[in-house]
């Protein structure tokens, strides 16, 4: 008998056939003997329709409001997945976030869970109920409803995993698990049977939708058993555990890429201490999130360039921010370019193991693709190259770290 | 400077058009000085989809779970309510029943309002702000929402001008105001400019469906001034008053009539003690509301008649009852009859003015309309006909006591 938390997704309750087909597996793992805490999305599509109405009443508005509003989808989508559970003959009550209660701090729109009050429903899962918990919900202090962000119920569920001792939390999505890269791009791309938390960290951050990266961030701090897989076909998923958890450890475990990133290129930028703080601090000031940046060696002369990349979105907005800092600031031109992507490596294993990066630049040497950025961390090297290169730059790395399936 | 609550209904709020209109209306009360409570329903039609998941999802389900659903709809008009209200610069913030709260008992799907703590809106009302309250919905003991039932924003609207000692509730509709009777069926009808408590309890459960007969209890008890006026068009609409408040009062104020009437008739019942009881004891553990009933006073024999009617909804399942009793009850035929209308005449001036039933028999004698059955309270008859009758019935009732517009 364990304690397990299932989070399923919008997709996996976009209608009232998958809400029955989800409270199967539920009542699957009751009769297993399991005490089940579910933590569940809005049906597919009712988030955006309510954050819509949002958006069309006022231009600017009060996210206290915006929490009002958009925390019904998944009010109605718990309520009604108790009731068809019931209609099972499963004990089951659904839970919304001020109920139990998930407090939060008072970050309306993308709050953080702060606590979570577990021990009514703990008490009620050692006498059989399950916990229909809505997640992306909780309330501040001040008793008003707060919401975690967009992918929040990743986040709910693996904070009420850590509340209440789960074994495991299983993240069931519309994938059957974390893959060495995007398996739309390469044919070959192969599920991973395991994946350590940093590895998924950069993974979700550097664009593999399976899982929230604050979902990770907790998983990771609280050391809660994470299973991805789907909600749609039967398999064993991937688990996202502790690194001492995976015995032999690929020194690459994924490729990924990131389209959302335009690249800004500044010339003539005095070479003198300052400089980069005058560009960066306005940035920040305006939460323009800057990514990777390359700042070029000056030889013998006291100007340098400056290369870096914003969100995609952001890149109107930085440009005007840059443009408005001409009268302290000098600089010669100032470039902006859409057309990149980032592709990344990523392996714990790369810790241990030099040449990983050289391996990679070889690789896309090979393949003609000019490398325009690169940045590392411990576990990742990313480079900016041309979006057209986007699927052959994937393919042959992928090929190269020997991740292709057999 | 007043206090006041402004209650709007579905229609009043059926799209983002409807709301601006209605935060219009709004901030104008504001700018006159005046503190606005606002007790809002959940946009056209959405209760019904609500609902409509919860029936889809069970054929018989747990009201806990289904108050959870439904209470939605108008969290999300309150919320989108004070997000617009906000944008035209009026403070404004939306409460949930839970959070101010507005306790009920525990019949959850209609459940009673026990008490509300109404000190901090009754604080912010104070500061300016504008308090949108989620209509139709409440909490009980265990902090679980429950919801009034059908038209409960009425209710919640009357309760929060009680609580708060408003000095009026404005009952904003789709309709100008209370009509002596239908003006679908009489062109003549007018539009009354005050009308008491009691007759327009009478009206509301006679199928004035204007006002939720639960309000108007409500608003007699805790003497809450009550105006019923149109959201589409600018108009003084009627006051729902005590008597003590009109100072001139017609002896009829209004004709009314229902259709949702079936009527059963049992022939050769024993004339003796405990036939009738033997009768409606078994519907009314059926949940079945027995309406009028005549008994035929038997002449020299032992056997007498006996006609009551029920919900037409209701028919066929008091015909089983009925049937289910032959072992232990004797009667001869049973006939069912849902082609009825009560027709009713109301108005507190009865009271004092003897002849008004006499009229009322005398008006249908005319025109050939056969009465099946009669009922009489203080300040109303009511007759069953024929429902073809309908009309004509409405018609000449209307013109005999004087009701027609000049």
């Amino acid at each position: 008998m364990a304690r397990i938390v299932m989070k399923f997704g919008g997709t996996s309750v976009a209608d009232l056939e998958r809400i029955r087909s989800v409270a199967g597996r539920i009542k699957a793992e009751v009769e297993a003997g399991n005490q089940v805490v579910v933590a569940i999305s809005a049906m597919a599509g009712v988030t955006n329709q309510l954050a819509d109405y949002a958006d069309q009443a006022a231009g600017i508005y009060d996210l206290h409001e915006y929490d009002v509003v958009v925390s019904s989808g998944e009010q109605v989508s718990a309520g009604i997945l108790a009731i068809v559970l019931q209609d099972m003959g499963v004990a089951a009550r659904s839970w919304l976030g001020w109920q139990i209660p998930i407090r939060t701090d008072d970050t309306h729109g993308s709050a953080r869970i702060e606590d979570i009050y577990a021990d009514e429903i703990s008490r009620r899962l050692g006498e059989g109920q399950v916990a229909v918990v809505a997640g992306f919900q909780g309330v501040d202090a001040q008793g008003r409803i707060t919401t975690l962000g967009r992918g929040g119920t990743d986040t709910s569920a693996v904070a009420l995993a850590a509340a209440l001792g789960a074994e495991r939390c299983d993240i069931y999505t519309d994938v059957d698990g974390v893959y060495t890269t995007d398996p739309r791009i390469v044919a070959k791309a192969r599920k991973l049977d395991r994946v350590t938390y940093e590895e998924m960290l950069e993974m979700a951050s550097q664009g593999a939708k399976v899982l929230e990266t604050r979902a990770v961030e907790m998983a990771m701090k609280h050391h809660v058993r994470v299973r991805v897989l789907s909600s749609f076909e039967d398999g064993p998923g991937t688990l996202v555990v502790d690194e001492d958890e995976i015995v032999e450890q690929a020194i690459v475990s994924g490729i990924t890429y990131s389209r959302d990133e335009a690249k800004v290129t500044l010339t003539r930028v005095p070479d003198r201490p300052g400089a980069a703080a005058g560009i960066f601090g306005p940035l920040a000031e305006a939460a323009i999130n800057v990514d990777m940046i390359v700042q070029n060696v000056s030889v013998g002369g006291d100007e340098t360039g400056l290369t870096f990349t914003v969100p995609q979105a952001d890149l109107a907005r930085a440009v005007a921010v840059i443009e408005g800092l001409r009268e302290n600031l000098e600089y010669g031109d100032l470039l902006a370019d859409p057309d990149v992507v980032k592709v990344s490596v990523i392996g714990v294993g790369m810790r241990s193991h030099a040449g990983v990066a050289q391996k990679m630049f070889a690789t896309l040497a090979e393949k003609g693709i000019n490398i325009q950025v690169i940045s590392t961390s411990e576990i990742k090297v990313s480079v900016l190259v041309a979006e057209e290169y986007t699927e052959l730059a994937v393919r042959s790395l992928h090929s190269a770290y020997g991740l292709d399936a057999e």
